[in-house]
């Protein structure tokens, strides 16, 4: 099994009163069931991970395995610091029935955390997992950033299958695809470069943006396996400010905001997170018309 | 109550077989009790907080309370991500008979986590914290560096009563305390700017150095207090190589080897952090034995 | 006049006394002329513009403008920290013949060249300048970073006609693009990025590395230019390494020895620029032999 | 002769045509002439040294040697990328008459500038200048940060006399003072600091802040030389925000108008610096009354 295709970052949807809202998770998932998306990526730093306790953690993803339908990819994300709890999470994963897990870097004693530590912790896990594992690079959150030569080595072991890369240096997956065997999975975790890594041979995406504009992400890779350039390229552009002003620069509490603009639950985020200011809905919003009035023109142009 | 003086940021023994070795901390404390120490944090960075599970900490934190002298403040390091998490670890530790508790900066949204989202962090939990609260800001570790006007703001709270900065950044530490109302305990996490700290009317330090070296950094302390800058600069000479390759470069690692050397209980750190190479270990006994020297010569030209 | 395709940033040739080897510069640029690069920038970072006096510079744009044959586009590079200087600069490139002028961000005091210094800074350049401004970003060098919001104020100074972009973000470059008026020239200096910047809508390129594998960059281009993107990926592949490795990591120096190796005049670096070790001139053959190894693989493989 | 006390970092006057008013100069030297200040540097940061051409720099140098008094020592900023340059520089300065260069960090080619090639550079300085070198780090302009390390060794050169330390890292200061041999010269750049720099065993202070508040700065370094550090506490108290606010975040710009506020001729920065706005003004002027409310306060306090 490869992972490939466009990958949902879901978030995580909180009740009112502050708990996990697992019915509204599992009407967000019954709907993205009938896009065509490859798969769910449960309790990544979309889904606000940091911010969850280990039983709500066991019930999300009891909660998403229960309601995926039956050809989508489950992928949990289970990467604390602690070497042997990430392996702890990753066992528990395997138990419920997920494909694979996201692992992402450790971060917290940045100065020790060399090459060398990184590449212990990763074996280690992969070692021990019952499920494949994929890792996870996300500098702009952790400060840390992995190097293409890292990878290379970790590729090497059988049970490390693939990488999200989040950081959005193109040049970056461009030297992993390069430095790495034929069937390891490279997915970018950055929308608004989604274009440029399939064209260098990425196996596709894991995506924030996902959760708001599903189809829009799964036409651009379609467009570029098709070899369709022009297209494409259009509809990256469609997605560039949503990238950018919603996943990237207000993180999980824009996403949920675009979801709830769409018509999936997003909801408000977790203390410490703020909810969003009148202002940066009104961003949302704006960029979301934008966005969709952009992808209709281009899909009459098409038509025309 | 006041926080002040010179405080160990204990760490976290583990057994051979990984586990917490609850009785070396034990022994640990029964020794650091015969100093001048002013108290201990308890599962702060240098515990290596972000390795351990909640039902340890518990354990770590009941431990240290029981071993603990009764003159001596214990401080629980009880600051994760999560707002509500934070507060249900505050009232743990009020629940074990913590003095105060010491709160990390959330971090890993990092760009979600402005002025204003901190400000709310911080005044939920002094609201609801049984105990006093001290603010911990360590930019190197988590990328989040406060700023003196959000202390300022900060300080007003009753239940905020001082801050650990270990930033190293002595003007910022002035700064916060030219900002901060009388009372409010300003306390250094970086020992080799203590004196410098003091000088400016800190109220002590919080340090890892004090681990192993904790009456040289008691005397420091009281040095500058009396007024004997000459004899509090050279204090400060002997412990800066040991601020910054032991307890600066080579973290809880670094300490815990020291520790070893002088005959504490160290011991290897949890995965990923890796053991100390034999080349770092040189290191660290080469800059103990020339700090111990240094101290030597000291308190004899003192003597003579 | 519209600024696009392939441009080299030549180097500056230097003696073995240390003085600008004009003669040298005549040679590189009459074999260039012999190539499809569109046109060349003339005292360049990659020129070591920083290490260079008024009068030497005045000697080499001379030179360039009488050897550069005719069809060839001529743009010096004339930006300093100082905004009259930088204006005197570029009337004097315009009396030489020039035809535009690249004009680097002044960085010096970083604190203060805010948006607005910044704006103020081009407007007069723009105002002043007889020929065509283009503007450089490479904040590698610089530590300063032109947003897309300032770059589309600026492109509606009519004398203001394009950008460099040497900082390899793809996203920033889309955004360019996306926000400045169609005949506006977005030129990457990134060889790395090339094809993605090309995809994107981007002009062209200024390399460095046009200065030893001019007609692989070309190539690149004109498969992106004709939709052939199989193709300008297979080639973008050949400079990956080319591009992280020699004109990354090791500058004009490492481009200077490229140039050695192709049978260009490279020569060595000024001081405080030191002449690459033994190890590094190893390492710039090696790359530069996979990398042609590798098209002359696609060429067969294209011709087979 | 030792290089310690302080020094003004001078700025440089321009008239409202946007010259260099050397008049203006010598009257503000003249005045300086009557404090405490051990000597001036002339054309340095604070000078906006890189937006002079070499012939301006020539007349001020000369007019600064005219009008400083016969004790005054006399620094000249020396500086610039090309290490050839650097040093027919630091002839033209010696002929002058001055005292000593100060030499900046090289910094355009940053990942090129390893500590090998600052080695290198600031080597062949010292052996072609006819005067002493003071080396001048100042990582918050050029990005480039000199390592303790290497100033001990550098600190070997018989022609390397000290060290311009303006990072406001007081650790590093105090590694360098450390590290280097007796006679070494080590000066901090951060007025915010000076107290603990002395304290350490720094001698003296190279300070923007003490052209406009000259005597402050003397009474600081006296208080401390002559043991009494409560006083000097409070004295460096006085001196915090105006540290910060104007010659930390302003630069020069707030320099040039604290100097206007107090009596000297501050005047405009050239372009690309923009003249203060009202606000930052406002600033100034409040920082300025503050420190200068408390200053006398000090006084009294010590009077009564």
């Amino acid at each position: 099994m490869r992972f490939e295709g466009i990958f949902a970052a879901l978030t995580t949807p909180f009740a009112s009163d502050g708990s996990v809202a697992l019915d509204r998770l599992g009407e967000n998932i019954a709907r993205y069931n009938r896009t065509h998306l490859r798969g769910y990526v449960v309790v990544g730093s979309t889904g606000e991970s940091v911010l969850l306790g280990p039983e709500e953690i066991d019930r999300i993803w009891g909660t998403a395995r229960e309601f995926a339908a039956p050809g989508k990819l489950l992928i949990a994300g289970a990467g604390v610091d602690s070497t042997n709890e990430t392996i702890a999470r990753a066992r528990r994963a395997a138990e419920l029935g997920y494909d694979a897990v996201l692992i992402k870097t450790p971060h917290y004693f940045k100065p020790l955390l060399t090459p060398a530590a990184l590449e212990r912790h990763y074996t280690a896990i992969a070692d021990a997992s019952p499920v494949p594992v994929l890792i996870y690079s996300i500098p702009q959150y952790t400060g840390i950033a992995i190097t293409a030569d890292l990878v290379a080595r970790l590729a090497e072991h059988p049970n490390i299958v693939g990488i999200k890369e989040s950081s959005g240096n193109v040049q970056l997956v461009s030297e992993i695809i390069h430095l790495s065997p034929p069937g390891f999975s490279v997915l970018t975790g950055s929308s608004g470069t989604l274009l440029y890594a399939l064209l260098m041979g990425a196996a596709g995406g894991i995506l924030a943006l996902a959760c708001f504009l599903p189809e829009a992400a799964v036409e651009l890779y379609e467009a570029a396996r098709a070899g369709d350039v022009a297209r494409a390229s259009r509809l990256q552009f469609t997605l560039l400010e949503a990238s950018r002003k919603i996943a990237g620069e207000l993180g999980p509490t824009g996403v949920k905001y675009a979801m709830d603009c769409v018509g999936y639950y997003g909801g408000n985020p977790r203390a410490p997170l703020l909810p969003l200011s009148d202002e940066q809905k009104r961003t949302v919003e704006a960029v979301l018309a934008e966005s969709m009035a952009r992808q209709k023109a281009d899909q009459l142009g098409v038509a025309g």
